[in-house]
């Protein structure tokens, strides 16, 4: 069965869900993007989502191209016609059309997609329960990674390298320290203190990092927002990640190190526990 | 009148030049692209293009879409349809359509995109007397631009600030040496020597570059490839910048200095006369 796409105001099978060669979006990387979590039919931080977008365009001298209303409207449509229990809605926007210069055009209309994946037993991964193994990479991205802009190109890269060394995923590292995973963020546990790299430019603001150290505080444990190195993370007692479509994430290894045991550590299976409970009932 | 857009094989109204939403190119900036001049109807540097677009494929583990033949007839049967004098060619090639993951997807089939863009007088520009006023920026982009991928969001930023600024374009500095302007290689001249960034990551390896150096050397002209400082470049006797739209482009200030007398200098006019009739005579 095909797909519904929701393509620039119109509902279409995924077939007939197309954009112009011209957009920018295709010719110039110019848009951004989010992707927010759907478990049992309700979405997860739908506002965190919303705001972030906001937030992105507003970076990037772009306006949101309809309000938060009409847009949490596009997505339990999506949800519902796709038949969607568990499983993510992906949302770009891009300055739209034009013919081909690096000046932004002038009047011309953004594009917005909306489009679901079905993941069923999104939340009971079998990969929680495992643990991760990733490897670490230099970061070469652009140096404006809170901006959510589809150049994904480099995390990409960085997901093939990980696959040919059997592993799941990719730490980025630039001046020693890590930035954080090809899409989510990075965590390490110390004798009891969570500590995640601190807001900048260099880093997503994840919106599932946000609840999860809201989460943490609330459940005393102590965190620490700042830079660690991969050294500091291949001696930790735990690692994890975090995103929105893996909620909390444990890492067992980094280039093959066991991280402490080696297999998932209690802090993030906790705080995996309580992110999923707590998004449940907040979900819409 | 509407152009005459190639996508995958056929040629089809601009209005319906369109790409799965699902495209790589779209979703993750996954593709690459060449843009090459035509004068009086002919291809400049076609092979030079061609040659880039299959390193460029290489580096990211894609395969050329078709040989250069074929890729030769598609440009010409192009500027036939469109009745291009003047002008340019895009072209694009992604890695196609699949659903969104960010590891490479087994077996989709690359889009390939070609469009032309009518400039009569290309090679008249009345820029070319004036010379280009430019600012400088960090360099922010990633760490791979000898890969001429459409990540092209900081370029396009760059180039409105520019324009904000009043001026024509934008140098991008990194560690206080320049590496390139938005869309083109940048060079300086110093008591009559020409000097240029030397091959590497960090810049485009440009086409007409190559071109350009080839003919000063052949005009017993001094040329050194390295970097050179921000600071160089206000103090020297002359700028000027290289690509396959511009050709050889006098720069006349740099950050509101004016680089030698503040006029396009004889070195940069010498060069863009020969590197307009040299091409011209090669072109196909």
């Amino acid at each position: 069965m095909s797909r519904t796409v929701y393509v620039n105001g119109e509902y279409v099978p995924e077939e007939e869900a197309k954009v112009s060669v011209f957009d920018r979006g295709f010719l110039f990387a110019d848009g951004v993007y989010e992707v927010t979590s759907v478990l049992d039919g309700k979405l997860i931080d739908f506002d965190g989502h919303a705001k972030r977008l906001e937030r992105s365009l507003n970076e990037l001298d772009m306006d949101m191209p309809m309000g938060r209303d009409a847009l949490l409207d596009i997505h339990r449509e999506l949800v519902r016609r796709n038949g969607i229990g568990d499983g993510l809605i992906y949302l770009q926007v891009t300055r739209g059309a034009a013919d081909r210069d690096f000046a932004y055009p002038e009047g011309a209309t953004p594009t917005v997609v909306l489009f679901t994946q079905a993941k069923p037993g999104l939340a009971d991964a079998p990969l929680a329960k495992e643990g991760m193994k990733i490897i670490s990479i230099p970061d070469l991205r652009w140096g404006r990674r809170d901006i959510k802009t589809v150049q994904l190109l480099y995390p990409s890269m960085g997901k093939m390298a990980a696959k040919a060394a059997g592993a799941h995923d990719a730490w980025m590292v630039e001046d020693d320290h890590v930035t954080e995973g090809t899409s989510n963020n990075a965590y390490i546990v110390k004798d009891g203190t969570i500590v995640t790299r601190h807001l900048g430019n260099e880093i997503l603001h994840g919106i599932t990092r946000a609840a999860v150290l809201r989460f943490a505080r609330e459940a005393q444990m102590q965190v620490e927002e700042r830079a660690f190195t991969l050294e500091e993370a291949k001696q930790a007692d735990e690692a994890f990640v975090t995103s929105a479509s893996t909620f909390v994430m444990p890492v067992v290894s980094i280039d093959g190190v066991a991280v402490g045991e080696g297999v998932p550590g209690p802090v993030a299976t906790r705080l995996r526990d309580i992110y999923l409970e707590e998004s449940r009932k907040a979900a819409i």
